[in-house]
């Protein structure tokens, strides 16, 4: 039988996009935001800087791997076949940078399986892990909603919630 | 009636690949090479130095638009939900160039609407215009082979061929 097609977000799922906000925000202006401090705003409108930090060289070359999410990709790549899915077209300087990303962490996912693109309702697959409802409310297949600061206070509405990559392991390795 | 959604490749459809790499190669080698003399050899096969030339800063950045390609696609835009679909991932280096290159020749298609892939049977629409058949076989839509030297003597199978793109207005505007 063809192995189920997952699809998998970047910036909130795959890369801890907060602790990289939170880090450039303390080096801009020595506030230290917790991630507590943004729940319900958008990453990027969350901080005061924000906007200007995702268009800043190295931003996304170097966000920090989502805690465990390494080890579970490496698992879930026996039994899915897994494409990254990134919405990387509005931040252009940021598409290189997430490719080389992605050849430092995660070299098992082949370049043939690595998707930028802008509005995701344009991608198929089977599953889709992703923090954004916009992209999970017109996506086909069983979505799961990643948690993170901006959606962690809303109804997840008829998507499933995971907290964390071992929550993933659980749901999917099971 | 929601629009429906057009999927059309970069290389060899809106930009003429064969255009660049025979310029490269007359600049490298002194040989002008003709499209006649390379039908049926995959592009970058094709040309003695076409695997160092694709890596070359600039080459995706410069390539020549198709012909009549700007016209056609404004004309297409008012009657379809236009999506550029680029297996751009094989060269990491044009990720940037073909971004700019979008700006510079197609600025009335948002980044909403550009995908830059590896395996394209991640993509789903209605209607894809491509040369390869790579592409084209594993699309679930209406499928269009545009030709090129390196499918001109190919059975088109289950696709149907346009020359050019006025031969697209015709069959997509008519």
């Amino acid at each position: 039988m063809a192995k189920k097609r997952l699809l998998v977000d970047m910036d909130g799922v795959l890369a801890d996009v907060y602790a990289q906000f939170i880090a450039y925000e303390f080096e801009a202006s020595g506030t230290r935001f917790k991630r507590e401090d943004v729940v319900g705003i958008d990453e990027v409108q969350a901080f005061p800087n924000g906007k200007k930090h995702v268009y800043q060289k190295g931003f996304f070359r170097t966000i920090p791997v989502m805690n465990d999410a390494v080890d579970v990709m490496k698992q879930l790549s026996a039994k899915y076949e897994i494409f990254i899915v990134s919405a990387a077209m509005e931040f252009p300087n940021s598409l290189f940078e997430k490719y080389e990303w992605l050849d430092e962490h995660f070299p098992f996912i082949h370049w043939k399986h690595r998707v930028f693109c802008g509005d995701k309702s344009v991608i198929q697959g089977d599953i889709l892990i992703d923090d954004h409802f916009k992209n999970l409310d017109y996506f086909s297949g069983k979505t799961y909603l990643f948690t993170q600061p901006h959606n962690s206070n809303a109804d997840p509405k008829a998507h499933e919630r995971v907290a964390n990559w071992k929550n993933i392991a659980e749901k999917l390795l099971g």
